[in-house]
C-alpha cells in the first residue's frame, strides 16, 4: 500500500477548537498518509482561527478569513488544495460545497448534506456537471463488516428482505446541555441545524445505513417526532416505521435522550433465509443468523472476508479497529478514486445526500400529519454515482 | 415454604399429545408442590384423550369427554377440582373460562384471553361478579427481574418515562410449517386463532410486558401488519408505534418470520434518569443504565432484590432459573392468593386481558386504516384487580 | 413422556430448614413427576425434623430420628422407599450411602462422594457388589449443552485435545460468613467438610466437568492451595495445572473468594480443529469455534441437537432452562434406568466419585509438596459403570 | 492538542514488506502528528529495502543498508533522526537498541526486549547511563481502560489483591504455517526468536499486563511449556501459575494453538473488595464487579475517567477506539516526554524489559525442572524509571 506517495492536498473548513469532528477528519486523513493538510478556515473569529491553525503547524498565509477567500487563493497556487473537507454546522454545508465544486475541488462534506431537499438537489446537479468527486461523510459505512453485510445481502445470503430494525441512540442531550457546549448549541438551533434535530443529526445515519446494507430504497415513512426537553424546538426522539420498495417493513428509532446509550447505532436486517445484526459499539463482529441453524459470529478478518472488504482492513482479526479507522476508510477510498481512478462502489455521494434529505423532509411531513405514511421520492441513480 | 400442604386440585383443558404449553402448565403447577392434577379433557378425540390421560396417571373416571361434563361432574365431587387451567387454542378460551367461573372454579387461562373485545369484556364482568380468581397466563411477568424492573420504575429510579422499545421475535413460521405441526395449524387458522395472528399470539405478550413494567397505559397505536408467507391469512410481522398516556413514545415489533430468533422477547424502558434493558433469553440479568454513569448488571439474587421479588426466586444468584420457573411463579402466586389470601399485586387478571384485546383490536383497525393512530380505550382498574 | 406413572418412592437424608440443596433435590425429583417423597430425616434435632417434615406434608410415621432407623423401617414396608437422596454435609455421605446400598436402595448422593479415597473405594466396591444404582450428584452434566459438548468431542469435531481451561468461581466466602450461616459453617469445618475446602466443594465439580466433556482422564495435577481469610483452615482458592492422559494440558481455578462471581463454572476445551466454550451462568448456549472460521452459537434445541441430548430438553430453544432443569435431568435419567432399564451413558456414578477423590487427594499432596506434579491413579472403568 | 508542531524525526529499523508490526508503528506514529518518518532500514535485501522505502516516500539518501550506517549518517545531519523504532525479529533488538542509545537516539523497541536476561540487564545499564528515553512496546497498556484499571487498583478500589487470571491466546500457529509466512518463520526459529516461543512472543505481554495493572511484582512462577505441533522446537502453549510478592496467586495461559481465538488477551484481577475484567478484543469497556453488588460496565469516556487517562482518549464514549489508537498512545506519551518533559508514569521502559526477561528465564527453567516454583529476581525500580 502506497503511503505518503502523492499525498492529496487538503483544505479544511470548520473543525476548530472545541469541535469533535474536525479532529476526527484530520486523524482520518492522516491515518493512511494519503493527505496533507495545507490550508483552512477553522473558526469564524480571526484570532481563534489563526491561533488554532498554529497548533496544527499550518503556514500562516494559508489560514484564511473565510471560505470564499480560501477557494480563490488556493486556486491560484500551483500547490493549491485539491480537496476540501467541510466540517461546519449544517447550514454552511450547501454554500461551501457548491462553491468548492465550482472552484474545481473535490469535496468531503459532513452530513446532513444540506438543510433542504432543494439545496440537496441543487448540489447534486452541480456535482453532476462537475468532474470532481463528492464524498458525503456517512462514516459508518466505512466499517468493514458493514461493507461485508452489504455484500452478503447483495449475494442473496439472507434471501428475500423481510424487515429492517435500525436505531441510533445517544444520551448526551437528555438534559439541557451546558451553555458553553458548542456542539450542542448549534445542533439545537434551527437556523444552523435545519428543521430536523435528532432526525437530521443521527437519524440520517441510521437511514443511510439501512439503505446501504439492504441496497433497497425506502419508499415511505410514518414518523412520530417529539422533543422531551422543555423549551427545545427541534426533535430529540424519533420513532418511525419504514416501507421498503420491495415490500419489506422496518422501524427506525433515533434518540438523543436515551440514558445509558453512548453512540448506539445498531441494525438488524431480516431476510427469509437469515438475519444480520451489527452494532457500531462492537464493530469488529457481524452476527449472521441463518434460519434453524446456529448463529455465526463473523469477524473483521481480511483473510476471510475477501478482497472487496479487505481494502478497508489494516490489521489482523482480534486487533480491534474502531471509529477512526472506519472514518479513514472513506478518506482512503476517495484518494483511491482521485489518484488511481479506482471505482469504489460503496462510497456515499450526492445521491445519498438527496435521498437522505428526502427522507428527512418526508419524516417531518409525516410527523406533522400525525404519522400519515409519506412517500419518499426515489433518487435516479442510473445516471450518477452512488 | 410450605410444599405439598393443602395442594390445590387442578383440572386441565387442552394440553394433550403434541402440545407444548400443556406440559409447561403441568410442570409449573408441580414445581412448588402446590397443585395436584386431578381431572382433565386433553384432546377432542376420545381415544387420544384417554390414552394421554393414562400417561399422566389420572384416574379414568376423571378424564372427561368435554369441558361441560368436567365442570358438572367435578362440581358434584367433594374432592372436585378447584382450579381449571385452559391451554387450548384461542377460540375456546372464552366459553371455557366463562363456564368455569360460573361453575365456581378459579381459572388459569392462556393468552390471548378471548377472540374479541366483546368476549373479553363479558368475561371481565363475569369475573367481577364472581369471587373466584382469574389468572391470565402472561407468564413472562413471572420472571423476578421483570418484577424488579417494574418496582424500579414505580419507585422513580428511571425518572420520567421517555420511551419504550419492546419486541417479541421468533423464526418458527418463516416458512410454511409442516402439515402435521399442530401448534402452527391452529395459530394460522382465523377460526381458532382469531383475527390477529402474530399480533395476538406474541404481540400481546410484548404489549403486556411494556404495560406491566412501566405501569402506564398505552393510549394509542399505529400499526403496520403484514404477512410475508404467500397464502397466509393472518399477520406474521407487526411493526407498531405506541403512545403512552403520560406522553412517552414507543415501538413494538412482533414477528414470527425472523430467522435466527428463537423466542426473543426484549424490552428497553427509557426514562430521563436511566434506562432498563431485559431480555427473556438471558432472564437472570437486568441492565440498569443511569445517565452519564456506568451501566449496572443487576442479577437475580433474593439477598439483594428485596422481599417482594424474593418470593419469585428459588435458588441463589448464579444458578440460572428459566422459563419454567417464571411460569411456576404465576401458579405459586395464585396458590398464595387462594390458600393464604395473600395479595399479589403483579398477577395478570381479566383487566389485563381486556386491555390486551383492546390493543389487538386497535392495532388491527390502525393497520387497516393505513397506520392511522388509533386510541386504546383505558381499562378501569379502580374497582378491580390488575 | 410418562409423567406420574410408576413414581419412584424417594426418601431424603438431610436438606432441612436453611439448606439450599435439599430443596433443589425435591424440586428436581418432582419436575418430571417420576418420584414421590415418602420418608426422610431432615435434621438432627427431632423437633426441627418433625416440624420441617410437616411443611412437606409427609406422613408422621415416615419421619425418622436417624438414617439407620429409616433404612430399617422402610425396608419392612411393602411401600417402602426405593431411592434415597443424601443431601447432608460431606462427612455423612459415606456411612449413609454405604448403609443405603446395603439396605437395597438406589442412592442419589451429593458430592464430594466421601471424605477420603479409601472411603470412595470402599463405596465403589459396595456398589459393585450391589445391583442398585448409584448416582453422584455432579448436577452440571445434566445441562443439555454439556452433554452435547461431550458428544462433539467424542465424535472428533474438535480434533485432538490440546488444552482445557476450567474454572468454578464464587464470591460468597470472600469474607468471614455470618455465624448463623449453616451452609458456610459446615463447609469451613474440616470434620464435616474433609481436608479440602473449596477444592472439595466446587473444585470437584470443575474437575468432573473437564473429565466428562473431554472423556479423557487427568493423569497428574500441580496445585497451589491457599486460604485468603485469616483463621480459615481450609483452602478457599485453588490454582492448579493439569495434564491429561493423551498429553493435553490444562488449568483449573476454583475460588470462593472472588468478588463479582456468583456461580461461575466455565470451561473451554481446545482441540486442534476447534474450541468449545460453555458457562453455567448462560447454560443455553455453547460456543463452537472452529479454526479460521466464524464461531457458532449452538443453542439448546431438541430439533437440532439430536436424540441423545433431546431427552434432557423439555421446552423449545429460546425458552431458557436452568439449574433446576439440569438437576432434574439426573433424577429423570436415574428413573429411566431403574424403571425402564435404559442405559444412560452420561450419568455420574461411583467411578466418578473415586476419580474425584483421587484428584482431591493428589491436589492436596501436590500443594503440600510445593506444587510437585502428582499422579492421579486411573479408575478402572472396564468392569463398571461410569 | 498540538498536532504537527515540533514533530519528532523518526527512523525505523525493520517493518518492511510483509511485516505486520512495522505498518502499525508507522500509523501509530502518524496518528497524532507528533512524528515524521525520515529514515530507515526496512529489509536486509538492498533492492527490497529501497523499493519499500519508495512506497513510503522517503528520501533515497536516507534509506540505509544497515542500522550502523543509519545511526552514523543520521548523527551527522542537523536534521537527523531523533528517535529510532526497532520492529525487527527479536535477536536484533539488543544490538540495535544498544547502538541507538549510544548514538544518542531515543528508542522505541518491540518486545521481548532481548533474547536473554544478560542482554536485558546490559541494555538497562546503557539506558541508565544515557539521558535518552527507552520505550518498550508493551502496546496493550496504551488502552485507556487498562490504565484506568491500574488506577483503580492503586487507589484501593479492589481491596487487597487475591488473584490474577491472565491469558493471551491465539489460533494462528495451530497448524504448521505456510512456508512463505515471514512472521511465522522467524518466530518459530530459536536463533531469531530466542529460547522462548509463544512465551516470549505473547506470554511477555500477558505477564506485563498483570504486573502493570496490579502494580505488584510476580515473585515466582511454575510453568508447563509444550509444543503441540510435531517438529516445532519452541513452545506454543504455556500454562503457568504465578505467585505475587504480596501473597496473591495467579495463572497465566498463553497459546498460539487455540482455534477460535484471534488475539484474545484477557485479564481478571481479583481483590477482596472487587474484581476487574478486561479483554483486548472489547477494549472500550472494563467490568468492575464489587462484592455483593451489581457489576458495573465502565466505558472509555474522558468525561468520566479523569485526566490521567483522558490524555489517552481521542473521541467520545461509544465511538470505539482500538489497537492502533492504543499503540499510538505510547508514541504520543513518548513525544510528551521528549518534547515537553512530561512525566508519564505508565510508559514501559527498560525495567519492564528486564523483568519480562527474568520472567521468561524463570518460566523456562521451571518448565525444564518439571514445574518447580522458580523465583523471579525483583527489579530495582528505586533508581530508575518504570
Amino acid at each position: 500500500m502506497a503511503e505518503n506517495n502523492q499525498r492529496l492536498r487538503l483544505a479544511m473548513l470548520g473543525g476548530g477548537d472545541g469541535a469533535l469532528i474536525g479532529g476526527v477528519h484530520r486523524i482520518a486523513a492522516r491515518m493512511d498518509d494519503r493527505y496533507e493538510l495545507v490550508a483552512g478556515v477553522f473558526a469564524p473569529d480571526p484570532a481563534a482561527n489563526r491561533q488554532f491553525a498554529r497548533t496544527l503547524g499550518l503556514a500562516e498565509e494559508r489560514v484564511y478569513a473565510d471560505y470564499q477567500t480560501l477557494l480563490q487563493a488556493e486556486a491560484e497556487r500551483p500547490d493549491g488544495a485539491e480537496v476540501v473537507a467541510i466540517a461546519t454546522p449544517n447550514h454552511l454545508h450547501f454554500p461551501m460545497a457548491l462553491a468548492a465544486l465550482q472552484a474545481g475541488l473535490h469535496v468531503v462534506c459532513e452530513k446532513p448534506m444540506t438543510l433542504t431537499v432543494e439545496e440537496a438537489e441543487a448540489l447534486a446537479r452541480a456535482a453532476g456537471e462537475s468532474d470532481r468527486e463528492f464524498l458525503l461523510m456517512h462514516n459508518y459505512v466505512g466499517y468493514p463488516l458493514v461493507q461485508h453485510a452489504r455484500e452478503m445481502v447483495a449475494s442473496g445470503q439472507i434471501g428475500k428482505l423481510i424487515s429492517v430494525q435500525v436505531e441510533y441512540v445517544q444520551e448526551w442531550l437528555t438534559e439541557e446541555p451546558a451553555a458553553d457546549n458548542k456542539q450542542a448549541a448549534w445542533r439545537l438551533d434551527p437556523e444552523k441545524a435545519g428543521a430536523a434535530g435528532c432526525l437530521g443529526d443521527i437519524g440520517t445515519h441510521a437511514f443511510h445505513l439501512a439503505r446501504f446494507i439492504t441496497g433497497e430504497p425506502v419508499s415511505a415513512v410514518s414518523a412520530d417526532l417529539v422533543s422531551h426537553v422543555p423549551g427545545r424546538v427541534l426533535d430529540d426522539n424519533v420513532q418511525a416505521l419504514l416501507r421498503f420498495e420491495g415490500g419489506a417493513r422496518g422501524s427506525l428509532w433515533a434518540s438523543q435522550t436515551a440514558p445509558g446509550h453512548e453512540n448506539a447505532l445498531r441494525i438488524r436486517v431480516i431476510g427469509d433465509k437469515a438475519s444480520l445484526h451489527w452494532q457500531q459499539e462492537a464493530p469488529n463482529e457481524l452476527l449472521y443468523a441463518p434460519l434453524n441453524a446456529p448463529a455465526q459470529r463473523i469477524t473483521r478478518r481480511d483473510d476471510l472476508l475477501g478482497n472487496a472488504v479487505g481494502r478497508s482492513i489494516r490489521i489482523p482479526g482480534g486487533h480491534p479497529e474502531g471509529y477512526l479507522e472506519a472514518f479513514a476508510n472513506l478518506y482512503q477510498a476517495l484518494a483511491d478514486r482521485v489518484r488511481s481512478g479506482q471505482s469504489v462502489a460503496w462510497l456515499p455521494g450526492v445521491e445519498a445526500g438527496v435521498e437522505g434529505m428526502r427522507f428527512v423532509e418526508a419524516a417531518l411531513q409525516s410527523s406533522q400529519a400525525d404519522g400519515r405514511w409519506t412517500a419518499i421520492r426515489p433518487v435516479d441513480t442510473a445516471a450518477g454515482r452512488r
